[in-house]
């Protein structure tokens, strides 16, 4: 049986927040071949413009999407918009309830939330957004200073950058810890940030 | 003056490896109005499809591609193909003698190679491409165990996630180290990898 990602793609998706994930997922189907595959899904079938520009091209519009087993919703301005298109949050709604997991990466989450999808479970977003999600999603709690929180089937990473370490620890549940350390050496994931923060 | 930043990207291009810098140069032009923009160049104007599956329209090609301060190869599995492309490395050669910064991320420092552009120099590449770079460059010393290595006006990163650290250094040399973490914090760049690696 061969697990199914799907990761959804929108005008003003943000770069990194899908294809982080996209490439350890990739990373997980070449290591264990025939396992996993990754799939970005769009609405329609046009390509997508991302939040920084970047254009991109889905493997499957909603239409013809395959069934899933994992899907991943990104964050980006495009967000905005999104929380209140009928057409995806019906959509995801409908997947997720036949998903395995259920995640989403920076502002990602404000669209599981207008999908009905974080009642009574702990979720985060990017920095930035916590205090308006906590005010949007009172029927939720939402953390701050995690990289990524699980409640049940549904795990929540904080921004952009922190969609890499849940989709790795996501491997690990698929398969196990071996499998995500392989992808971590794979895209050679010895993080090294140069700059230090500065001292408050 | 705005400083153009040229991502290189090729059919066969690793998805990590030019996104995590687009990511980062976007983020570092958005708070930054109009002192930075990052494009992306393919030789022909249709979409490309990355190594894993990815598929991107550039939004130049090399026929009407800006002029460049900044140009960037990513690796992956397309570089094999592009290190024997005369149009690609013939591009590259002219294109970077203009340029302030000329690096690579992963096996980019292949394609680099193949432009005659690592001759004296200290470079880097993949680990797993560390041996076979050695031997088919002989003119350049290939170092391991370095996230990126900066000799003169060129950088070279390690694999695929190296190049976000690339970048971000790049950004701060471009601007200030403040800028850099400002994208870093964007971006959220607290990175956590779950599964600490097994010791040997």
């Amino acid at each position: 049986m061969t697990v199914t990602v799907g990761i959804v793609v929108f005008d003003g998706a943000e770069e990194l927040d899908f294809v982080g994930p996209y490439e350890v997922f990739a990373a997980a189907a070449m290591l264990r071949p025939g396992a996993l595959r990754v799939v970005t899904i769009s609405e329609r079938p046009e390509a997508i413009r991302s939040a920084k520009g970047l254009r991109v091209l889905a493997d499957h519009a909603f239409a013809d999407a395959p069934a899933l087993d994992v899907v991943l919703v990104p964050g980006g301005q495009g967000t905005r918009r999104e929380v209140d298109n009928a057409v995806l949050t019906g959509w995801l709604r409908e997947v997720a309830s036949r998903c395995r997991w259920v995640t989403s990466v920076c502002t990602g989450s404000l669209v599981l939330h207008g999908a009905g999808l974080v009642a009574g479970r702990r979720i985060t977003t990017h920095w930035s957004f916590v205090a308006p999600l906590r005010e949007r999603a009172s029927e939720a709690t939402v953390l701050d200073d995690v990289r990524y929180v699980r409640d049940g089937n549904l795990v929540t990473a904080a921004g952009v950058s922190a969609g890499i370490d849940m989709a790795l620890w996501l491997v690990g549940q698929l398969f196990d810890p071996p499998t995500a350390r392989l992808v971590q050496r794979y895209i050679q994931y010895d993080p090294a940030p140069p700059y230090a923060a500065e001292t408050p």
